[in-house]
Protein backbone atom coordinates (compact mmCIF):
# COMPACT_ATOMS: atom_id res chain seq x y z
CA UNK A 1 0.00 0.00 0.00
CA UNK A 2 1.30 3.50 -0.86
CA UNK A 3 2.05 5.97 1.45
CA UNK A 4 1.54 9.55 0.82
CA UNK A 5 2.02 12.80 3.25
CA UNK A 6 -0.03 15.93 2.22
CA UNK A 7 1.51 19.20 3.61
CA UNK A 8 -0.54 22.34 3.72
CA UNK A 9 0.97 25.96 4.86
CA UNK A 10 -2.86 27.81 5.24
CA UNK A 11 -1.36 31.07 4.86
CA UNK A 12 -3.47 34.65 5.27
CA UNK A 13 -2.52 35.43 1.51
CA UNK A 14 -2.92 32.47 -0.06
CA UNK A 15 -2.85 28.54 0.90
CA UNK A 16 -0.04 26.13 -0.52
CA UNK A 17 -0.42 22.04 -0.55
CA UNK A 18 2.21 19.82 -1.09
CA UNK A 19 1.65 16.20 -1.75
CA UNK A 20 4.76 13.52 -1.30
CA UNK A 21 5.11 10.41 -1.77
CA UNK A 22 6.93 8.06 0.66
CA UNK A 23 10.41 9.15 -0.20
CA UNK A 24 9.49 12.77 -0.05
CA UNK A 25 9.53 13.51 -3.59
CA UNK A 26 6.85 16.07 -4.38
CA UNK A 27 4.21 14.93 -6.72
CA UNK A 28 1.81 17.44 -7.00
CA UNK A 29 1.39 21.08 -5.42
CA UNK A 30 -2.00 23.33 -5.22
CA UNK A 31 -2.33 27.21 -4.56
CA UNK A 32 -5.74 28.19 -3.26
CA UNK A 33 -6.84 31.82 -1.45
CA UNK A 34 -6.20 32.62 1.46
CA UNK A 35 -6.90 30.67 4.65
CA UNK A 36 -6.68 32.80 8.20
CA UNK A 37 -9.99 31.87 10.76
CA UNK A 38 -10.08 34.57 12.04
CA UNK A 39 -10.79 36.91 8.95
CA UNK A 40 -13.02 34.78 7.72
CA UNK A 41 -13.94 31.49 8.82
CA UNK A 42 -16.47 30.00 6.04
CA UNK A 43 -13.80 31.27 3.31
CA UNK A 44 -10.72 29.92 5.10
CA UNK A 45 -12.26 26.30 5.53
CA UNK A 46 -13.73 26.54 1.56
CA UNK A 47 -9.87 27.12 0.27
CA UNK A 48 -8.78 24.61 2.69
CA UNK A 49 -10.31 21.88 2.26
CA UNK A 50 -10.71 22.61 -1.67
CA UNK A 51 -6.58 22.51 -1.51
CA UNK A 52 -7.32 18.87 0.49
CA UNK A 53 -9.68 17.83 -2.10
CA UNK A 54 -7.19 18.42 -5.39
CA UNK A 55 -4.94 16.92 -3.32
CA UNK A 56 -6.52 13.72 -2.83
CA UNK A 57 -8.21 13.40 -6.26
CA UNK A 58 -7.22 9.98 -7.79
CA UNK A 59 -5.14 9.16 -4.48
CA UNK A 60 -5.83 6.20 -2.83
CA UNK A 61 -2.97 4.24 -0.19
CA UNK A 62 -2.03 5.52 3.51
CA UNK A 63 -2.42 9.52 3.56
CA UNK A 64 -1.24 11.85 6.26
CA UNK A 65 -2.22 15.55 6.25
CA UNK A 66 -0.14 17.99 8.24
CA UNK A 67 -2.37 21.40 8.46
CA UNK A 68 -0.32 24.93 9.56
CA UNK A 69 -3.10 27.68 9.54
CA UNK A 70 -3.05 31.11 10.39
CA UNK A 71 -5.77 32.57 12.14
CA UNK A 72 -5.38 29.21 14.71
CA UNK A 73 -6.43 30.97 17.04
CA UNK A 74 -9.69 31.23 16.35
CA UNK A 75 -10.96 27.51 17.33
CA UNK A 76 -11.22 27.24 21.20
CA UNK A 77 -10.90 23.46 20.56
CA UNK A 78 -8.18 22.71 17.13
CA UNK A 79 -8.37 19.09 17.98
CA UNK A 80 -11.88 18.89 17.44
CA UNK A 81 -11.93 20.35 14.01
CA UNK A 82 -8.86 18.51 13.80
CA UNK A 83 -10.97 15.46 13.94
CA UNK A 84 -13.59 16.68 11.83
CA UNK A 85 -11.37 16.89 9.54
CA UNK A 86 -10.48 13.78 9.84
CA UNK A 87 -13.55 11.95 9.86
CA UNK A 88 -14.56 14.19 6.38
CA UNK A 89 -11.09 13.32 4.42
CA UNK A 90 -10.97 9.71 6.33
CA UNK A 91 -6.77 10.15 6.70
CA UNK A 92 -5.28 11.10 9.70
CA UNK A 93 -4.75 15.06 10.28
CA UNK A 94 -2.26 17.28 12.43
CA UNK A 95 -3.66 20.50 12.69
CA UNK A 96 -1.68 23.07 14.09
CA UNK A 97 -0.62 26.95 13.29
CA UNK A 98 1.81 28.50 10.78
CA UNK A 99 4.46 29.12 13.25
CA UNK A 100 4.56 25.86 14.31
CA UNK A 101 4.50 24.57 10.92
CA UNK A 102 6.97 27.66 10.17
CA UNK A 103 9.38 26.60 12.84
CA UNK A 104 9.70 22.79 11.72
CA UNK A 105 10.82 23.36 8.46
CA UNK A 106 14.54 24.96 9.83
CA UNK A 107 17.15 22.42 9.48
CA UNK A 108 18.09 21.94 13.31
CA UNK A 109 19.80 18.40 13.56
CA UNK A 110 20.90 19.82 16.85
CA UNK A 111 17.95 20.48 18.67
CA UNK A 112 19.51 24.08 19.04
CA UNK A 113 17.17 26.83 20.84
CA UNK A 114 15.46 28.15 17.02
CA UNK A 115 14.56 32.02 16.50
CA UNK A 116 12.45 32.44 13.21
CA UNK A 117 11.75 36.18 12.12
CA UNK A 118 9.82 37.33 9.68
CA UNK A 119 9.55 40.47 7.83
CA UNK A 120 6.85 41.15 4.79
CA UNK A 121 4.07 43.15 4.68
CA UNK A 122 3.92 42.58 8.35
CA UNK A 123 6.46 40.93 10.82
CA UNK A 124 6.16 38.72 13.60
CA UNK A 125 8.96 36.37 15.79
CA UNK A 126 8.39 32.68 15.95
CA UNK A 127 10.96 30.60 19.01
CA UNK A 128 10.91 26.99 19.14
CA UNK A 129 12.96 25.39 22.45
CA UNK A 130 13.24 21.69 22.83
CA UNK A 131 9.41 21.18 22.33
CA UNK A 132 7.71 24.71 23.52
CA UNK A 133 6.88 26.97 21.32
CA UNK A 134 6.44 30.97 21.40
CA UNK A 135 5.40 33.96 19.16
CA UNK A 136 6.00 38.04 19.46
CA UNK A 137 4.30 40.89 18.09
CA UNK A 138 2.41 40.45 14.69
CA UNK A 139 -0.43 41.95 15.48
CA UNK A 140 -1.32 43.63 12.18
CA UNK A 141 -0.69 47.29 11.19
CA UNK A 142 -2.82 49.05 13.45
CA UNK A 143 -1.40 47.13 16.89
CA UNK A 144 2.32 46.23 15.77
CA UNK A 145 4.15 44.92 12.65
CA UNK A 146 6.61 47.11 13.58
CA UNK A 147 9.67 46.67 11.16
CA UNK A 148 7.55 45.49 8.42
CA UNK A 149 7.56 46.29 5.03
CA UNK A 150 3.81 48.17 5.46
CA UNK A 151 5.62 50.06 8.64
CA UNK A 152 8.58 50.82 6.21
CA UNK A 153 6.82 52.45 3.58
CA UNK A 154 4.41 54.34 6.10
CA UNK A 155 7.37 55.38 7.95
CA UNK A 156 8.74 56.96 4.06
CA UNK A 157 5.29 58.77 3.21
CA UNK A 158 5.30 60.12 6.73
CA UNK A 159 9.03 61.85 6.21
CA UNK A 160 7.81 63.75 3.26
CA UNK A 161 4.74 64.53 5.00
CA UNK A 162 6.62 66.05 7.64
CA UNK A 163 8.59 68.41 5.14
CA UNK A 164 5.20 69.52 3.36
CA UNK A 165 3.33 70.37 6.73
CA UNK A 166 6.70 72.29 7.85
CA UNK A 167 6.87 73.99 4.20
CA UNK A 168 10.17 73.13 3.93
CA UNK A 169 11.99 72.58 0.69
CA UNK A 170 11.60 68.93 -0.02
CA UNK A 171 14.90 66.86 0.69
CA UNK A 172 16.18 64.57 -2.55
CA UNK A 173 14.79 61.50 -0.74
CA UNK A 174 11.61 62.63 -0.92
CA UNK A 175 11.71 64.07 -4.48
CA UNK A 176 13.12 60.63 -5.55
CA UNK A 177 10.18 58.56 -3.46
CA UNK A 178 7.05 60.52 -4.35
CA UNK A 179 8.46 60.61 -8.13
CA UNK A 180 8.90 56.74 -8.13
CA UNK A 181 5.58 56.21 -6.72
CA UNK A 182 3.96 58.68 -9.11
CA UNK A 183 2.58 61.66 -6.81
CA UNK A 184 3.08 64.70 -6.02
CA UNK A 185 1.14 66.26 -3.36
CA UNK A 186 -0.40 65.77 0.40
CA UNK A 187 -3.42 64.95 -1.17
CA UNK A 188 -2.65 62.21 -3.33
CA UNK A 189 -0.34 60.39 -0.61
CA UNK A 190 -3.80 60.35 1.81
CA UNK A 191 -5.86 59.06 -1.46
CA UNK A 192 -2.99 56.39 -2.31
CA UNK A 193 -3.09 55.10 1.14
CA UNK A 194 -6.42 55.01 2.60
CA UNK A 195 -7.37 53.37 -0.79
CA UNK A 196 -5.01 50.78 -1.17
CA UNK A 197 -4.90 47.73 0.08
CA UNK A 198 -2.02 46.54 2.96
CA UNK A 199 0.02 44.81 0.83
CA UNK A 200 -0.22 47.41 -2.56
CA UNK A 201 1.06 50.09 0.32
CA UNK A 202 3.99 47.49 1.43
CA UNK A 203 5.34 47.29 -2.15
CA UNK A 204 6.05 51.02 -1.72
CA UNK A 205 9.07 49.79 0.70
CA UNK A 206 10.78 48.46 -2.20
CA UNK A 207 11.24 52.28 -3.51
CA UNK A 208 12.90 53.08 0.24
CA UNK A 209 15.34 50.28 0.65
CA UNK A 210 16.29 50.66 -3.16
CA UNK A 211 17.18 54.44 -2.34
CA UNK A 212 18.70 53.32 0.40
CA UNK A 213 21.97 52.73 -1.29
CA UNK A 214 22.93 56.03 -1.74
CA UNK A 215 20.46 57.99 0.21
CA UNK A 216 20.68 58.66 4.21
CA UNK A 217 17.08 59.50 5.01
CA UNK A 218 16.64 56.42 2.76
CA UNK A 219 19.02 54.48 5.16
CA UNK A 220 17.69 56.28 8.66
CA UNK A 221 14.74 54.69 7.75
CA UNK A 222 15.98 51.42 7.17
CA UNK A 223 17.83 51.31 10.28
CA UNK A 224 15.22 52.33 12.10
CA UNK A 225 13.18 49.25 10.41
CA UNK A 226 15.92 46.86 11.89
CA UNK A 227 16.35 48.38 15.05
CA UNK A 228 12.93 47.47 15.32
CA UNK A 229 13.32 43.97 14.57
CA UNK A 230 16.18 43.57 16.79
CA UNK A 231 14.07 44.70 19.74
CA UNK A 232 11.48 42.30 19.14
CA UNK A 233 14.14 39.37 18.52
CA UNK A 234 15.42 40.30 21.91
CA UNK A 235 11.95 40.10 23.27
CA UNK A 236 11.43 36.83 22.28
CA UNK A 237 15.28 35.43 23.41
CA UNK A 238 14.37 36.84 26.94
CA UNK A 239 10.89 35.09 26.51
CA UNK A 240 12.20 32.04 25.73
CA UNK A 241 15.28 32.51 28.23
CA UNK A 242 17.91 31.69 25.30
CA UNK A 243 21.58 32.37 26.93
CA UNK A 244 24.02 30.20 24.46
CA UNK A 245 23.62 29.40 21.19
CA UNK A 246 20.34 29.59 18.74
CA UNK A 247 19.79 29.24 15.55
CA UNK A 248 17.64 32.21 13.68
CA UNK A 249 16.21 32.32 10.35
CA UNK A 250 15.25 35.24 8.25
CA UNK A 251 12.67 35.05 6.35
CA UNK A 252 10.31 37.64 4.57
CA UNK A 253 10.03 39.48 1.22
CA UNK A 254 11.55 43.17 3.03
CA UNK A 255 14.23 40.68 5.04
CA UNK A 256 15.13 38.49 1.79
CA UNK A 257 15.46 41.89 -0.53
CA UNK A 258 17.12 44.66 1.76
CA UNK A 259 20.30 43.53 2.00
CA UNK A 260 20.88 46.91 3.91
CA UNK A 261 18.77 45.73 6.68
CA UNK A 262 19.66 42.48 6.44
CA UNK A 263 23.60 43.09 7.35
CA UNK A 264 22.17 46.05 9.77
CA UNK A 265 20.38 43.72 11.85
CA UNK A 266 22.57 40.94 12.11
CA UNK A 267 25.39 43.63 12.79
CA UNK A 268 23.84 45.09 15.44
CA UNK A 269 22.44 41.31 17.08
CA UNK A 270 26.13 40.60 17.00
CA UNK A 271 27.23 43.64 18.88
CA UNK A 272 25.17 42.56 21.72
CA UNK A 273 26.86 38.95 21.60
CA UNK A 274 24.32 36.70 21.16
CA UNK A 275 25.59 33.58 19.70
CA UNK A 276 23.49 32.67 16.48
CA UNK A 277 23.87 30.45 13.62
CA UNK A 278 22.10 31.55 10.40
CA UNK A 279 19.94 29.34 8.98
CA UNK A 280 21.06 29.06 5.42
CA UNK A 281 18.63 26.49 3.88
CA UNK A 282 15.49 28.68 4.30
CA UNK A 283 12.59 26.39 2.58
CA UNK A 284 9.06 26.92 2.65
CA UNK A 285 7.30 26.92 5.72
CA UNK A 286 5.27 24.07 4.20
CA UNK A 287 8.38 21.20 4.68
CA UNK A 288 7.77 21.46 8.49
CA UNK A 289 4.87 18.94 7.29
CA UNK A 290 7.68 16.38 7.05
CA UNK A 291 8.98 16.82 9.66
CA UNK A 292 5.95 17.27 11.92
CA UNK A 293 4.32 14.07 9.95
CA UNK A 294 7.49 12.27 10.86
CA UNK A 295 8.17 11.17 7.04
CA UNK A 296 10.75 9.55 6.06
CA UNK B 1 -37.48 92.68 1.83
CA UNK B 2 -36.13 90.21 4.34
CA UNK B 3 -32.63 89.26 4.62
CA UNK B 4 -31.40 85.60 5.91
CA UNK B 5 -27.89 83.76 6.44
CA UNK B 6 -27.20 80.52 6.12
CA UNK B 7 -24.08 78.41 7.70
CA UNK B 8 -22.94 75.23 7.06
CA UNK B 9 -20.42 73.21 8.85
CA UNK B 10 -20.15 70.60 6.13
CA UNK B 11 -18.23 68.19 8.35
CA UNK B 12 -16.37 64.41 7.91
CA UNK B 13 -18.85 63.04 10.43
CA UNK B 14 -22.41 64.93 9.62
CA UNK B 15 -23.21 68.50 8.25
CA UNK B 16 -24.92 71.30 10.14
CA UNK B 17 -26.96 73.33 8.65
CA UNK B 18 -28.03 76.98 10.59
CA UNK B 19 -30.38 79.84 9.03
CA UNK B 20 -30.05 83.19 10.66
CA UNK B 21 -32.38 86.27 10.62
CA UNK B 22 -30.66 89.73 9.83
CA UNK B 23 -30.15 90.11 13.76
CA UNK B 24 -28.58 87.06 13.91
CA UNK B 25 -31.58 84.93 15.50
CA UNK B 26 -31.00 81.43 14.77
CA UNK B 27 -34.41 80.32 12.65
CA UNK B 28 -34.04 76.93 11.79
CA UNK B 29 -31.29 74.21 12.21
CA UNK B 30 -30.69 71.25 9.80
CA UNK B 31 -28.32 68.03 10.17
CA UNK B 32 -27.21 65.34 7.75
CA UNK B 33 -25.37 62.46 7.12
CA UNK B 34 -21.07 63.43 6.43
CA UNK B 35 -19.60 65.67 3.71
CA UNK B 36 -16.16 64.94 3.21
CA UNK B 37 -15.86 65.28 -0.97
CA UNK B 38 -12.24 63.33 -0.52
CA UNK B 39 -13.94 60.62 0.77
CA UNK B 40 -17.41 60.06 -1.61
CA UNK B 41 -18.04 63.25 -3.81
CA UNK B 42 -21.31 61.98 -4.68
CA UNK B 43 -22.53 61.13 -1.31
CA UNK B 44 -21.04 64.48 0.40
CA UNK B 45 -23.01 66.80 -3.03
CA UNK B 46 -25.99 65.40 -1.78
CA UNK B 47 -25.81 65.97 1.86
CA UNK B 48 -24.69 69.58 1.34
CA UNK B 49 -27.36 70.02 -1.17
CA UNK B 50 -30.39 68.57 0.76
CA UNK B 51 -28.91 70.72 3.66
CA UNK B 52 -29.21 73.72 1.86
CA UNK B 53 -32.70 72.67 0.42
CA UNK B 54 -34.38 72.02 3.69
CA UNK B 55 -32.96 75.43 4.81
CA UNK B 56 -34.20 77.21 1.91
CA UNK B 57 -37.65 75.77 1.79
CA UNK B 58 -40.57 78.19 1.98
CA UNK B 59 -37.94 81.20 2.32
CA UNK B 60 -37.66 84.54 0.33
CA UNK B 61 -35.80 87.36 0.71
CA UNK B 62 -32.08 88.52 0.34
CA UNK B 63 -30.00 84.97 1.16
CA UNK B 64 -26.47 84.50 1.65
CA UNK B 65 -25.17 80.77 2.10
CA UNK B 66 -21.39 80.33 3.82
CA UNK B 67 -19.87 76.72 3.67
CA UNK B 68 -17.00 75.04 5.43
CA UNK B 69 -16.53 71.82 4.36
CA UNK B 70 -13.94 68.73 4.71
CA UNK B 71 -12.27 67.21 2.04
CA UNK B 72 -12.32 70.78 0.38
CA UNK B 73 -8.44 69.98 -1.27
CA UNK B 74 -10.79 68.23 -3.20
CA UNK B 75 -11.52 71.10 -5.28
CA UNK B 76 -8.50 71.87 -7.81
CA UNK B 77 -11.01 74.77 -8.75
CA UNK B 78 -13.63 75.50 -5.77
CA UNK B 79 -14.30 78.65 -7.37
CA UNK B 80 -16.20 76.96 -9.88
CA UNK B 81 -17.96 74.71 -7.52
CA UNK B 82 -18.70 77.80 -5.68
CA UNK B 83 -20.68 79.35 -8.83
CA UNK B 84 -22.02 76.30 -9.77
CA UNK B 85 -23.87 76.18 -6.17
CA UNK B 86 -24.92 79.84 -6.42
CA UNK B 87 -26.60 79.06 -9.78
CA UNK B 88 -28.02 76.33 -8.67
CA UNK B 89 -29.90 77.75 -5.64
CA UNK B 90 -30.05 81.61 -6.84
CA UNK B 91 -28.11 82.89 -3.76
CA UNK B 92 -24.83 84.29 -3.37
CA UNK B 93 -22.74 81.84 -1.99
CA UNK B 94 -18.98 81.44 0.16
CA UNK B 95 -17.58 78.05 -0.33
CA UNK B 96 -14.79 77.27 1.67
CA UNK B 97 -12.72 75.14 3.75
CA UNK B 98 -13.86 73.57 7.41
CA UNK B 99 -10.35 74.98 9.09
CA UNK B 100 -11.00 78.69 7.35
CA UNK B 101 -14.71 78.00 9.39
CA UNK B 102 -13.86 77.09 12.72
CA UNK B 103 -10.91 79.74 13.15
CA UNK B 104 -13.48 82.90 12.00
CA UNK B 105 -15.73 81.12 14.89
CA UNK B 106 -13.36 81.99 17.54
CA UNK B 107 -13.94 85.87 18.90
CA UNK B 108 -10.96 87.61 18.22
CA UNK B 109 -11.81 91.46 18.35
CA UNK B 110 -8.16 92.38 18.83
CA UNK B 111 -7.33 90.69 15.53
CA UNK B 112 -4.67 88.40 16.66
CA UNK B 113 -3.26 85.34 15.54
CA UNK B 114 -5.49 82.09 16.83
CA UNK B 115 -4.02 78.86 16.81
CA UNK B 116 -7.58 76.05 17.03
CA UNK B 117 -6.19 72.73 18.43
CA UNK B 118 -8.88 70.20 17.66
CA UNK B 119 -8.37 67.25 19.25
CA UNK B 120 -11.13 64.34 19.13
CA UNK B 121 -11.60 61.15 16.99
CA UNK B 122 -8.56 62.84 15.24
CA UNK B 123 -6.85 65.81 15.64
CA UNK B 124 -5.25 68.60 13.53
CA UNK B 125 -4.06 72.44 14.65
CA UNK B 126 -5.73 75.44 12.47
CA UNK B 127 -4.28 78.71 12.45
CA UNK B 128 -4.79 82.13 11.42
CA UNK B 129 -2.98 85.35 11.24
CA UNK B 130 -4.01 88.97 9.77
CA UNK B 131 -5.65 87.00 6.31
CA UNK B 132 -3.08 84.19 6.06
CA UNK B 133 -4.73 80.74 7.04
CA UNK B 134 -2.49 77.31 8.45
CA UNK B 135 -2.96 73.62 8.87
CA UNK B 136 -0.82 71.55 10.26
CA UNK B 137 -1.33 67.41 10.77
CA UNK B 138 -4.43 66.02 10.45
CA UNK B 139 -3.97 63.34 8.23
CA UNK B 140 -5.91 60.33 9.63
CA UNK B 141 -5.09 57.83 11.81
CA UNK B 142 -2.39 55.54 9.37
CA UNK B 143 -0.17 58.49 8.59
CA UNK B 144 -0.84 61.32 11.86
CA UNK B 145 -3.81 62.49 14.11
CA UNK B 146 -1.10 62.43 17.49
CA UNK B 147 -2.98 63.21 20.33
CA UNK B 148 -6.59 62.25 18.96
CA UNK B 149 -9.07 60.14 21.14
CA UNK B 150 -7.90 57.18 18.14
CA UNK B 151 -4.33 57.65 18.99
CA UNK B 152 -4.90 56.98 23.13
CA UNK B 153 -7.29 53.82 22.74
CA UNK B 154 -4.73 51.98 21.25
CA UNK B 155 -1.90 53.31 22.72
CA UNK B 156 -3.87 52.14 25.40
CA UNK B 157 -4.29 48.65 23.21
CA UNK B 158 -0.94 48.43 22.72
CA UNK B 159 0.14 48.91 26.56
CA UNK B 160 -2.22 45.55 27.32
CA UNK B 161 -0.50 43.52 24.20
CA UNK B 162 2.84 44.58 25.50
CA UNK B 163 2.33 43.23 28.99
CA UNK B 164 0.85 39.81 27.23
CA UNK B 165 3.49 39.52 24.47
CA UNK B 166 6.08 39.08 27.35
CA UNK B 167 4.17 37.01 29.65
CA UNK B 168 4.30 39.60 32.33
CA UNK B 169 1.76 39.76 34.98
CA UNK B 170 -1.13 42.66 33.66
CA UNK B 171 -0.91 45.44 35.71
CA UNK B 172 -3.62 46.76 37.05
CA UNK B 173 -4.55 49.58 34.62
CA UNK B 174 -4.59 46.47 32.06
CA UNK B 175 -6.79 44.79 34.15
CA UNK B 176 -9.26 47.48 34.53
CA UNK B 177 -8.97 48.55 30.70
CA UNK B 178 -9.70 45.24 29.52
CA UNK B 179 -12.35 45.02 32.25
CA UNK B 180 -14.17 47.79 31.13
CA UNK B 181 -14.15 47.44 27.42
CA UNK B 182 -15.34 44.07 28.63
CA UNK B 183 -12.98 41.47 27.04
CA UNK B 184 -10.41 39.59 28.19
CA UNK B 185 -7.78 38.51 25.17
CA UNK B 186 -5.39 39.43 22.89
CA UNK B 187 -7.48 37.67 20.08
CA UNK B 188 -10.21 40.00 21.61
CA UNK B 189 -8.52 43.20 21.23
CA UNK B 190 -7.83 42.38 17.56
CA UNK B 191 -11.02 41.38 16.97
CA UNK B 192 -12.21 44.46 18.62
CA UNK B 193 -9.54 47.08 17.07
CA UNK B 194 -9.92 44.99 12.97
CA UNK B 195 -13.29 45.06 13.39
CA UNK B 196 -14.61 48.37 14.99
CA UNK B 197 -15.38 51.63 13.15
CA UNK B 198 -12.34 54.29 13.92
CA UNK B 199 -14.96 56.17 16.12
CA UNK B 200 -16.02 53.59 18.01
CA UNK B 201 -12.26 53.16 18.99
CA UNK B 202 -11.88 56.12 20.00
CA UNK B 203 -14.65 55.84 22.25
CA UNK B 204 -12.52 53.81 24.20
CA UNK B 205 -10.28 56.80 25.23
CA UNK B 206 -12.93 57.50 27.45
CA UNK B 207 -11.67 54.84 29.47
CA UNK B 208 -8.23 55.80 29.41
CA UNK B 209 -8.81 59.42 30.52
CA UNK B 210 -11.32 57.99 33.46
CA UNK B 211 -8.50 55.98 34.83
CA UNK B 212 -5.58 58.38 34.47
CA UNK B 213 -7.32 60.09 38.06
CA UNK B 214 -6.04 57.05 39.90
CA UNK B 215 -3.72 55.08 37.85
CA UNK B 216 -0.43 56.11 36.78
CA UNK B 217 -0.32 54.21 33.22
CA UNK B 218 -3.16 55.56 32.08
CA UNK B 219 -1.77 58.93 32.96
CA UNK B 220 1.35 57.85 31.47
CA UNK B 221 -0.40 57.73 28.05
CA UNK B 222 -2.82 60.87 28.66
CA UNK B 223 0.70 62.76 29.21
CA UNK B 224 2.02 61.36 25.73
CA UNK B 225 -1.23 62.52 24.63
CA UNK B 226 -0.88 66.24 25.65
CA UNK B 227 3.11 66.65 24.84
CA UNK B 228 1.72 64.87 21.01
CA UNK B 229 -1.03 67.98 20.78
CA UNK B 230 2.21 70.20 21.96
CA UNK B 231 4.39 69.23 19.10
CA UNK B 232 1.76 70.17 16.54
CA UNK B 233 1.35 73.34 18.81
CA UNK B 234 4.78 74.39 18.51
CA UNK B 235 4.99 73.45 14.58
CA UNK B 236 1.97 75.75 13.68
CA UNK B 237 3.18 78.78 15.82
CA UNK B 238 6.66 77.95 13.60
CA UNK B 239 4.99 77.71 10.67
CA UNK B 240 2.66 81.42 11.17
CA UNK B 241 6.15 83.16 12.88
CA UNK B 242 4.24 83.78 16.11
CA UNK B 243 6.49 85.27 18.47
CA UNK B 244 4.09 87.37 21.35
CA UNK B 245 0.13 87.21 22.00
CA UNK B 246 -1.97 84.86 20.33
CA UNK B 247 -5.35 83.07 21.02
CA UNK B 248 -5.49 79.24 21.92
CA UNK B 249 -9.06 77.69 21.35
CA UNK B 250 -9.27 73.99 22.27
CA UNK B 251 -11.90 72.08 20.91
CA UNK B 252 -12.90 67.90 20.54
CA UNK B 253 -14.02 65.35 22.66
CA UNK B 254 -10.87 64.77 24.24
CA UNK B 255 -9.41 68.31 24.73
CA UNK B 256 -12.67 69.22 26.08
CA UNK B 257 -13.66 66.05 28.59
CA UNK B 258 -10.56 65.42 29.71
CA UNK B 259 -9.40 67.74 32.69
CA UNK B 260 -5.75 65.84 32.70
CA UNK B 261 -5.14 66.05 29.21
CA UNK B 262 -6.15 69.98 29.18
CA UNK B 263 -4.53 71.04 32.34
CA UNK B 264 -1.21 69.12 31.25
CA UNK B 265 -1.01 70.45 27.57
CA UNK B 266 -1.57 74.00 29.05
CA UNK B 267 0.95 73.37 31.86
CA UNK B 268 3.65 72.58 29.14
CA UNK B 269 3.01 75.44 27.14
CA UNK B 270 3.11 77.92 29.78
CA UNK B 271 6.58 76.51 30.81
CA UNK B 272 7.80 77.30 27.25
CA UNK B 273 6.78 81.03 27.83
CA UNK B 274 4.04 81.45 25.01
CA UNK B 275 1.58 83.73 25.93
CA UNK B 276 -1.70 82.62 24.90
CA UNK B 277 -4.79 83.71 25.70
CA UNK B 278 -7.16 81.05 25.65
CA UNK B 279 -10.48 81.76 23.52
CA UNK B 280 -13.36 81.06 26.55
CA UNK B 281 -16.11 81.42 24.08
CA UNK B 282 -16.04 78.47 21.87
CA UNK B 283 -18.93 78.68 19.54
CA UNK B 284 -19.65 75.80 17.44
CA UNK B 285 -18.17 76.32 14.00
CA UNK B 286 -21.02 77.06 11.86
CA UNK B 287 -20.96 80.44 13.65
CA UNK B 288 -17.60 81.21 11.67
CA UNK B 289 -20.27 81.91 8.49
CA UNK B 290 -21.60 85.14 10.75
CA UNK B 291 -18.32 86.61 10.85
CA UNK B 292 -17.00 85.27 6.84
CA UNK B 293 -20.59 86.09 5.74
CA UNK B 294 -19.91 89.76 7.22
CA UNK B 295 -23.53 89.54 9.01
CA UNK B 296 -25.06 91.80 11.75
Amino acid sequence: MSRYLIGIDAGATKTLGVLWDKNGQEIKRVVKGFCNFNVDFLKSQKNLEKTIEELLFNLSGKIKIVIGTSGYSYFEDPLAYQTELAKKFQTRVVFKDDGYLALNSIDNPNDLPVVLLISGTGSIVYGKKKNNYYRFGGHGHLLGDQGSAYKLAISAFKEVIYELDNNLLLSSFSKLFLKTVGISTLEEIKQLVYKSEKGEIANFAKIVYGLAESDATAKKLVKQASFDLLEQTKAILRKMAVNGNFILALKGGLMENSKLLKADYLEKLSALNFKYQLSKNNRESVYGALKIGEWL
